[in-house]
């Protein structure tokens, strides 16, 4: 039986990103988002959403490019560390112990500890309400080659991303392979 | 060591959401869509993008409405189906045997047989490319009650919901709990 439970921020699964800058100073920074996602195929590119009092909105906006980081499960303390403190009042980067290393392509950081990092540089503002979509075109797509499969491809499970649960708000860990997509559809059909 | 692969759309977890909708003659449709999440906490949001081309396109443009349905593992064939095949052709409800529920707050369905649905009123839409983001304002989140947790927030290990890795494109469940949010990370403060 149905439940209704309101008019509330809450859907199943969302991501845990970490969404890297340059301040004004240079000061590199990363802030952690789970609003946003993958919103075009061609040309490639995420969307992230950022309130307007957070440091990374003013970096984002000045120099029009940001970087998306996937921690592992083992970093799920230092991604929930980067969404409650502010970048204006630290280096997380320093307080976490993590690397930033200089994008190849775009103006922003990334995470060197972390096994994939996507390079954005800024093509759309959207105002949605408390939050602002920041979407980007993916310019450039880093992994650990340690993470890669048989066939070259980013392995999830070895790239062990985190889950966010909003509502219960936990991290979860990614579980085992159901099927096969754009295949096991096709055993439905009529 | 990282490894370049170019601008792809890639990147780690995405969602698999059914979008449903109604279309001009008023038959229910679902389409599956990897590119979406919650984009905003106030008014409480959610993005999902669609090409042009696809039957669910018109459908909302039209109706200025859908729902974003959740679908657990045991659907991940159909949810597969629901992304190859088009509404066009025929009504992918009954091709899979799913029951539409209307809407309680707006003019689109929602499958019966999955654990969690979401109602949208079109807020907005965005071209970015192949695909166009619609964005919805939720009206309401609706949950089979028998996957809540002890204090009636959706337990999403009972929601089991479906990830997507692009790429190898290989469907997923949820694993385990790793951490609670705005919490886990106060250990690292110094």
């Amino acid at each position: 039986m149905f439940q209704s439970l309101g008019a509330r921020p809450l859907v199943f699964p969302t991501p845990i990103f970490l969404v890297g800058s340059y301040d004004r100073e240079g000061k590199p920074n990363i802030m952690t988002v789970a609003w946003g996602g993958i919103c075009s195929s061609q040309p490639p590119s995420i969307a992230v959403s950022i309130r307007k009092n957070r440091w990374t909105y003013n970096a984002i906006m000045e120099r029009r490019a940001f970087t998306v980081c996937v921690p592992s499960t083992r970093f799920a303390s230092h991604a929930d560390y980067a969404g409650i403190f502010s970048g204006e009042e630290e280096n997380k980067f320093e307080a976490l112990g993590l690397t930033p290393v200089a994008g190849e392509h775009v103006d922003a950081p990334y995470v060197a500890e972390f096994p994939m990092a996507v390079e954005l540089r800024l093509t759309h503002t959207l105002d949605i309400g408390l939050h602002t979509q920041f979407i980007g075109e993916i310019m450039d797509v880093k992994i650990d080659s340690s993470c890669l499969d048989a066939d070259g491809l980013p392995d999830i499970n070895k790239v062990d991303p985190v889950i966010f649960a909003p509502g219960a708000r936990a991290y979860h860990a990614v579980g085992g392979f159901i099927a096969k997509a754009f295949s096991a559809g096709k055993s439905l059909r009529r």
